[in-house]
């Protein structure tokens, strides 16, 4: 693990989901640049001392000196932005497999960099795009497939958070100082740091693309250096519309990213406040609450689901789905097996470059005012 | 009564909201231009015959021709809105009162005529803008006026129905028929229709106006004549920004009206399908449920209440709550009293010219798929 | 009307209910026993001076000897428990039908006795049961008649409110006064006053009969003189058992009188809250939402509702169905025309002998403290 | 671990819970009676296959001969619960911690040996009332506790689940086999197996015992040997009444536990199907929700919740508290330091005891048909 010290938010997240199916062991790490705060992170994570490292480059280099069944298998990068794109591309050229936090990278160049880089090594990359590891977001996308709601017409996902309502950055508050900073983030903040988790959502269930957009982003909190608001009017590849918003000065909002897709013959809406819960409207029949867990779900909920229907799952499953699915997919490869369709089912590098375009093509949207072609 | 025949939708609702608290009595009528479907529905709404009338114009001068004690006092225009102007302008020369379904007319021109010519007259029009009637929108606009939620920074309004969602023109289906017919309805559809709704509930709860918006519609449904469909990004007059989605193609969708307000505080929302509650969210301390009929509600949402807490009030209380508070202020202004504030709360002129301009603001800009100055 | 003064809440409730759909005018009352507060109520609803009277008996008789096309058709009895059987009887013996506030009377053996007097006069008596004119509360009833569910096996029916958690009694409240003295309510308080709701929508919903009981009531604030608060385990006469919930002590609780019924294949569940769905749940498929004013709903609920989905109606509406369909019967009687199914279906005498019932089988279980027969 | 071989249903189920948040490892087991299935079983979970044992008599043996580094620290019982006792009792006396499925045993006389044999040992026993691992619930007990609502007054508990509403006991299901056994399972079926949760999150939330109860439990699917079904009225010590209801045929219905505390000046209400809210209504001010993961949260909901507000745990993560907090208790002590107060909030054979009692009084009240003294 690269990342993800003492204190560090998503690193505990993503330890909880390595460890949740026993699938993975985590036994070496750089947490933090500060070397004190690595080595202590690791003692309590009862780490093997020699395997806590100063740097990254020093654990790559270590660790591909040890023998099969002792290294790493896979690196994970759970740092700020702008530190995704090299400690991936070296554990890739070392031939570790990688799993990354989103965004994928700082730049829409780096994305396509580090796809190619994917390719040629061989290794495998997983983007923790977390929201499509729900269960029932995986039924929205199999029924959509499927046809139930025909064509789609209009996709709505947003995603508002309140957490950045007040100026956090003057208070040594470690999420927020980093994800507002250009010179970490990106390009974006708010956009980058969920808007690019709506859009994923969106594009994950219905298999369409945006090919146009119209985007308004605003940087509401003054003193801010990124837009910490935003909203964007969409064209999907198939002539469907959308809106797109995302926000983290929604004051008293949490997370409750949340999508509804519109076809021909219904609508379907999931969000994440009630995540196990799947709501298909129609216009001539009661409408229906698909439900995790329950016997009637196609394939991919139920391979992503461990509890019977009515015993909640949330975020941290949805995180250890990416996780598990990654997993079996590298043992199969490893065992020399075809992978189930079900396991293939998670974001890489294509989902990243998307993401990054996103950003790209909101914030040029937004400071021309006017609608343009989606970047590629 | 100016239609509102047998089988019209509106017409119904509107008998409906005027019995309701006993301050009014239909006496006379124009319901149709069908003579006999006129004196039909008359007769089943126990009307003296007299008084069923064929014409507007003859109902206007008999009825002024008839004694004060006898003769209506205010006149209800229920008829498709090319067919609002001219029975409210010659409505209020004969010295009556309108009480007139939105939108005020077929034109932002005579929108304006229209409210200069309630300014000479003298008399007074409501505008049934319903959804301003609910309890809770009001309690919504007091506590923000009131500053509870600190100054206005997003506004997000919706307005998604999915009974246009197939090509129902075909089908006899008099609503469709009227709705989508550009002779008829006016310059737009589905922003005409229900987007308006939406603009004022989000101008009425904040008290801001619109300045400025970026607005997408579209005709979804092949052969249809007007926009079924669109949303606009939109900047408020305190430099506030927000999102208004209007539809009628999202297919299962019924009538949830809804909107959410983030002040630099909290935010509060509401929706017309929970319409007895106010969500109002706070980022340190538990969000609050206020609820109709309960004793710690603001003046508004008490005087616009029937029941305790707990007794669901609906769509026709909100209606009557318009036609309650035209008949008091009528009632003062008759007996030289002065109307409480909570009175005058309801929306006339004004809030119709504003509406009028939203839906050419919307159409310019969809069409010039571009930012635009909201039209004055 | 008799009954209902100024500041009287269900006498409110009954003009509302009784305006709301043309199908009565108010023109005769005696709204209290103060004989200027009746005629400040007379005159505060535009009624004729003369036909506001002082007591029932002097209205009955005044009225009985106006022409048929001037007196009133219909009492209307809006006092308390006490004072509802004396001009229940004297009514149907003058040849007006009548209007009830539920329960019927003050004890089992009035009941019986106004139900013969209504077979005697045939006169026609409405029992205001309001729940059970909600038209998703019908549509279930229709559903289970139908055997969508199977056998009923469970049935779960509470009304909790929190309105007498403190001791009103000493502050002046009218409602609690009448309602927790004895001598004016009866033998029941909070079991009495809502319990009879929830076991009238049990008995209605189900078509079954309680057979069995064993009931707990208590006196939970000091100094009450009757019981606020009560439990009863159910048996019914197909061999389901249940359980039944009222109280007015649970602090905070509103008015959500809710029901679940669970039968051999699926459970049917509403709540006055949410009262415009009816959700169903089955084991092998999604649950349902069946909504208010949808196109699919069967001929009991479409007769109950006046507007589209999503459009919400509530407890007004609920009230003014119960009076809609009992004039729209008298009417079918009057013009010797046979009344539909949906109109007859409103409560009556039948409804207020198993209401009494139900209170004397709860006070005699809980006193005995042990199962009973249900009293006949 | 003794039993939760593969296809067991709470074997994996506490094999995530320990492996969370890094707390346990596990090492040894014995999975099934079946020697190959146990082996089986042993090797997709990665284990030493030396240490997967043939009887729990053999693994204890054989484990407590270790040295202390290599040795097993807890014994996990997920059997049934008739197999509850004994591997209990024998690893107590080995020297070895005990996590145990609920109900804790077949009798309450062997509740009650277990304990003593825990208290004489020294030796820590964690039992798995799940439900009280929620942190909302947490927060319940501690906002009771701490006198927000007032004294209880009233109690309503309820887990309401429909997969017994056939009689799958032909079918090969291995969950429903054992469980409706009465050699298997007990005195009571649903009363034991999910009563006995409803019970103890009464007791847990309020602080209070129950002291008499009138109890009736009925065998609604023909031919199942125990109760699938059943209700009972509450006394508690400090007077207050309540309701508790348990059933596994009401078709349709998960997993939805629920309970309701209203005290004098409020009420509180949880559910599992919105573990992550809590609210809290009164009689004069809005009600509110709390929500997990928010700031303003006392010490215990905080310590028992690894994610920010609105990204949802669940059941998994209810069950990992248990572990976690069980594995500080442990640690502390083996390291000779004082746990924290919300470590030590776990249930252990006290809380199983009251289980058992609350089985044994259910039975007894439901066979005499009448109100019992909660048996000691």
């Amino acid at each position: 693990m690269v990342g993800g010290g003492i204190g560090a938010f998503i690193g505990a997240i993503h330890r909880i989901a390595l460890a949740m199916d026993g699938q993975y062991e985590l036994t070496a790490g750089v947490f933090s640049t500060d070397e004190s705060k690595s080595k202590e992170t690791g003692k309590q994570l009862f780490l093997d001392p020699k395997r806590v490292y100063t740097t990254y480059q020093s654990m790559l280099e270590a660790e591909s000196a040890l023998s099969e069944d002792v290294r790493i298998d896979v690196v994970v990068i759970v740092t700020p932005n702008h530190l995704h794109f090299d400690p991936a591309i070296q554990a890739l050229e070392k031939g570790f497999h990688v799993i990354l936090e989103k965004p994928i990278t700082f730049s829409l160049a780096e994305a396509k960099l580090l796809h190619q880089k994917r390719l040629v090594t061989g290794k495998q990359l997983l983007l923790c795009h977390t929201y499509t590891g729900y269960p029932m977001v995986k039924q929205a996308k199999q029924l959509v497939s499927e046809g139930l709601i025909g064509a789609i017409r209009k996709i709505y996902v947003e995603y508002p958070q309140g957490w950045l309502s007040t100026f956090l950055e003057t208070s040594k508050h470690k999420q927020a100082d980093w994800r507002t900073d250009p010179t970490k983030s990106g390009l974006a903040g708010a956009m980058g740091d969920i808007g690019t988790h709506a859009f994923n959502l969106a594009e994950y269930i219905t298999g369409l693309q945006v090919v146009r957009l119209c985007a308004a982003v605003n940087t509401v909190v003054e003193g801010r250096k990124l837009d910490d608001d935003g909203a964007a009017l969409l064209t999907f590849n198939n002539g469907a519309s959308g809106v797109l918003i995302s926000t983290q000065v929604a004051a008293g909002a949490e997370n409750n990213i949340s999508i509804r897709v519109y076809g021909e013959k219904g609508g379907i809406s999931w969000c994440q406040e009630n995540n196990n819960s799947l709501v298909i409207q129609w216009p001539d029949r009661p409408a229906e609450t698909w439900r995790a867990g329950s016997s009637y779900l196609g394939s991919y909920a139920a391979h992503n689901t461990r509890t019977p229907a009515g015993h909640p799952e949330g975020y941290l499953e949805a995180f250890a789905n990416l996780y598990r699915n990654f997993a079996l997919c590298l043992r199969a490869a490893h065992n020399g097996e075809t992978p189930k369709q079900e396991w293939l089912d998670y974001p890489s590098t294509l989902e990243g470059i998307r993401g990054m375009a996103f950003i790209e093509s909101v914030i040029q949207s937004s400071k021309q005012q006017q609608w343009i072609d989606f970047v590629q």
